[in-house]
């Protein structure tokens, strides 16, 4: 069974839902016929990279939201991580453009390191003190520590085109499937789940998911179809 | 979409099928959005490591064929490989046991090479004169040439515990999926494909699974789903 999640790294609920999904797939009998994939969403695609800026005012200006009403939303984001047992910087926070995350996480993806980078990404972004946003040097770190080799992540880097065609195809991907927010969750491509649901959604969805695994349909011809099995390999006609 | 193919790396119908899989996928409009991942399979689990022999006399044995009949079969084998423009050596080739090549072939997938690895130890067994099976020299070498690191790879080989588990895991797979020989074919575990079939099959198929690829059954709870989107984020109530 495949599981996709589209997300975004500047996306509170994304992290926060990972963690509740991960919290179900950990206690799911079948965890380990559960392949997951990490799929691009940006939210703010349009924002050039470089231009940051702190969270909150950001909030203040682009939503409208009083100064009180942006704290109170990222305390009760933090308390949600908390719950999860995920720290969550409520003052401080940067935000910028994520889309060479995006192409370093598909490069990851190839080395099967997507896992660790998206999750050092995550806690880079929602819990330390150094911005991933204000230059390279941080994600190229990051990238490391997940198991990468250096000169090949500058060498991404540097090249924006790189993995920029996986991004773009992740994101016109999760419009196709009628995704306009993140977290997305699809199983096999049969369920999607839209937001960082309680983890006893996710229980109930592997559970439902992995119950349903069709049998298989079979396509034949009638002049085809040699194979080898335990008694042998077809012989083909002269 | 997703295509998984179990096969051996001994199968030479696995070498010819992939070839005309692959025919049909690089004409196949939508083939960017394919997913192509191989899966284990062993013709001959029972046999030792280093119990290794030549192909004609083992055909004649274990199948008691004349030898007239394994050289014909051996010919026309190789026929059906030089249709798909594969090499194939009908006489001097011989056979043993694959489970560290499918153990590597684990680890070439972590690593985003399974596919490079996978077309050099077919190569390496039927049209070239080494044998993959005498020792392990030969199977580093192709692991390296694809891509691997090589104390990574010797450290596989070395504790065969290392990727057993997925070998293992993909051959109760095609069990419960109906296969007992291979190649075997599988598009999004809706459709599934036995044998070398013609690459009008495959075409078909992949045309088959694409259009009727399902739009999604969206799962949810009352109480969650807090998701960011292009207009923020939700902020969850106190």
């Amino acid at each position: 069974m495949r599981v996709e999640i589209w997300s975004d790294i500047a996306c509170p609920w994304c992290y926060v839902g990972k963690a509740r999904f991960e919290r179900a797939l950990a206690a799911f009998p079948h965890r380990d016929g559960v392949e997951v994939v990490h799929r691009s969403f940006e939210l703010d695609p349009g924002r050039a990279k470089g231009d940051t800026g702190l969270v909150l005012p950001m909030l203040m200006q682009k939503y409208g939201m009083s100064e009180e009403q942006a704290r109170e939303g990222e305390k009760r984001l933090g308390e949600n991580a908390a719950a999860e047992g995920l720290d969550y910087r409520t003052e401080g926070r940067d935000h910028g453009n994520t889309f060479d995350m995006h192409r370093l996480l598909h490069l990851a993806k190839e080395q099967g390191r997507q896992d660790e980078l998206i999750g050092l990404l995550y806690r880079a972004n929602f819990a330390e003190e150094r911005s991933v946003f204000a230059d390279d040097a941080r994600v190229v770190e990051l990238a490391v520590e997940a198991g990468l080799d250096e000169g090949e992540v500058r060498a991404v880097l540097a090249d924006p085109e790189r993995y920029a065609d996986d991004v773009r195809a992740d994101e016109r991907e999760a419009a196709e499937l009628g995704a306009n927010g993140v977290p997305f969750f699809v199983l096999d491509r049969k369920y999607g789940i839209s937001g960082a649901q309680p983890a006893e959604v996710f229980t109930q969805a592997l559970e439902q998911a992995w119950g349903e695994r069709a049998p298989l349909t079979t396509l034949a011809s009638a002049d085809g179809g040699d194979a080898c099995g335990p008694d042998g390999c077809a012989v083909p006609q002269a």
